[in-house]
This record gives structure tokens, sequence and C-alpha cells, in this order.
């Protein structure tokens, strides 16, 4: 089963897929991944944002980004993460998704522009979350439910100052600390 | 079984939004939905690269335009539709999957700037997709696969120009027309 997943952001370019790139930390933070490394310059402000964040809703999410995306995946198969490269063009989620739960340490890909072919050669398994347009946010969230078949939902963030309690119809939120 | 689906998005703000709302149409299309309905002004760019979309890779996903919430919620309830709106102040999704399900026509409620008291009061379900701030489009994502557990990537998307031929490590695309 898998243990660890981790997400890996190629092509993010500042300015432009600001909003994209942060919605894609955050929701790799809150379905249960430990990490996301950015393919591109070091944005000071995506990374203070996920430390507020951090800071506030606990967790020890962290962001880390890598100006050279071939040596960032070689690193990371060195490390022994199977690399899930998610690409409309891949193999279907629901055909493939057995196999990569087996897998211990997983990385998961994600494209903004253009990704170059040697990525789809270098992954171990390219997996299509749909054979339609649509978009990378959504693609993160449905490839880490899969893998940890709703656990995820489960996982402590420690540390948090805040804390939701579940409600029918209002909003609740306690302060913990 | 829930037979149908769409997506309501609430509080849409022309510019600021438009890229998260692009990504929430084309994954509510992707993911099996029939509809998006958005809360706010027409936006024609949006709906042309929709059309567009539609054009090159098929089926009948629409966009529609909700200038007042309230009558547009009202009036989804009166066609029969169960609201289900997605906040992290809900009831885990994963207690509450079953019974969504069962349900025949489910319209997939999600905010972007802040949401008003009565679309938690007017909602059937308010259902969190983790307990976590992340991303709308992320929830909605998630939400229709728990919907349709694997088949919406199943379905066919009629009179296609281009279709994916799944593949391990190539981009293949047909041509069908």
């Amino acid at each position: 089963m898998t243990k660890q997943a981790i997400v890996f952001r190629y092509g993010h370019r500042i300015i432009r897929d600001e909003r994209v790139t942060s919605h894609c930390c955050l929701v790799a933070r809150a379905l249960g991944a430990d990490k996301i490394i950015i393919h591109g310059n070091k944005d000071t402000e995506l990374e203070k944002t996920i430390q507020e964040i951090n800071s506030k809703w606990g967790g020890r999410f962290t962001v880390e980004f890598a100006p050279d995306w071939k040596k960032g995946l070689k690193n990371l198969k060195k490390q022994k993460y199977s690399l899930v490269h998610l690409t409309m063009y891949g193999i279907p989620i629901n055909k493939i998704q057995q196999k990569i739960r087996k897998e211990n340490k997983t990385a998961i890909i994600i494209g903004s522009q253009k990704v170059e072919k040697e990525v789809f050669e270098l992954a171990d398994y390219n997996v299509s979350i749909g054979a339609q347009p649509h978009s990378e946010i959504a693609a993160i969230a449905v490839m880490l439910d899969r893998i940890f078949q709703g656990k995820e939902f489960e996982k402590k963030f420690a540390n948090a100052k805040l804390k939701i309690k579940p409600s029918k119809k209002s909003k609740i939120i306690e302060k913990t600390r």
C-alpha cells in the first residue's frame, strides 16, 4: 500500500500560473501528500502562503523548487519514488489504479505548459484521469483520492491552531490553542 | 443511483475568477456532469471556450448563467435536484456519500467568494471534501468521482472530432471525422 505521496509540478510560470499552482499546493496538502516540488524558480509568495496555512491548519506539508526538471525527476527515482505522470494520453486510472496502490512511494507529476517527451519516458506510469481536457488541480485530487481510498480525509494535521467541527448546517471552527 | 449531476458555481467574478471558473467548467464536463450554472453575469468568453471544447472533444455539456443565486437554487429544487453544497464545514464525504448516491438528480454547489448563510440552509447536504482549505476545482472532481464511482471516465462524448487512444508512453490522437 502507498505510504507516501508527493506531487511534482512541471513548468510553473510565475504570475501566469500563480493561482493554479497555489491550488495545486493546497490540494496536495489537503489530500494527503507530504510535499510538492515545483519545477521553476523559487516563488517566495507561494512558500509564504503555505507556511501560513500550515501554521493555522496544522501539518508539515512542504514546498520545494527544482530549477532543472530532469535532475528533479531522476533524483526522485533514486529515492525509490514511483513516477506517476498524469496526462490525458495515458492509461485510464480505472485500469491501472490497483497496480499504483501497491507502490510504496509515489510522485505524482502534473504539467502546466507543454510537457517534454522525456517526461513520458521517465515516468513509470502515464495515467489519464479521463481522456478529456480538464484541470491538473482536479487530476491531482482524483489521483490522491484513488491512491489513499478516502483515508486521506482522516489524516490528522498536527499542531493546528484551528479545527473544524463537521456540521449539517453551520460553520463551526474551534480554536485548539 | 445518481443519473444526472450538474454543478452550480456561486459568486463568479469576471476577470479575477476567470481561470478558476474555466477549470471548474472543464472538470464538470470531463467528470460526467451535464451542465454548469454560473452565478454571475454572462461571460461570453467562457461560453466560447466550452463550445470550442465540445466541438473538438464531443458531448453536450452546457453553460448557463444565473444572475440571482437564490432564484437559481430554488429553481433547481423545483426541478427535483438534490442540492449538495461543498464546504469545508460540512459532513465528511466518506460518511455521507452512500446517501448522496441514492439521489436521482444532484446539483453540486461550490462557492468562490464568501458564501451566504442561506446557501447552507437551502442545501440538502453540506459536505466537506476534507476539512482543510483547498480548491473548489478539486472538490468538484472528488465529488463527481465519488458519485459516479469511476464510471464517469467510461462515458462517451458524442460527435467528437478528436479522440485519444490510451497509451503507455506516447500521445496518440485520432481524428474521428
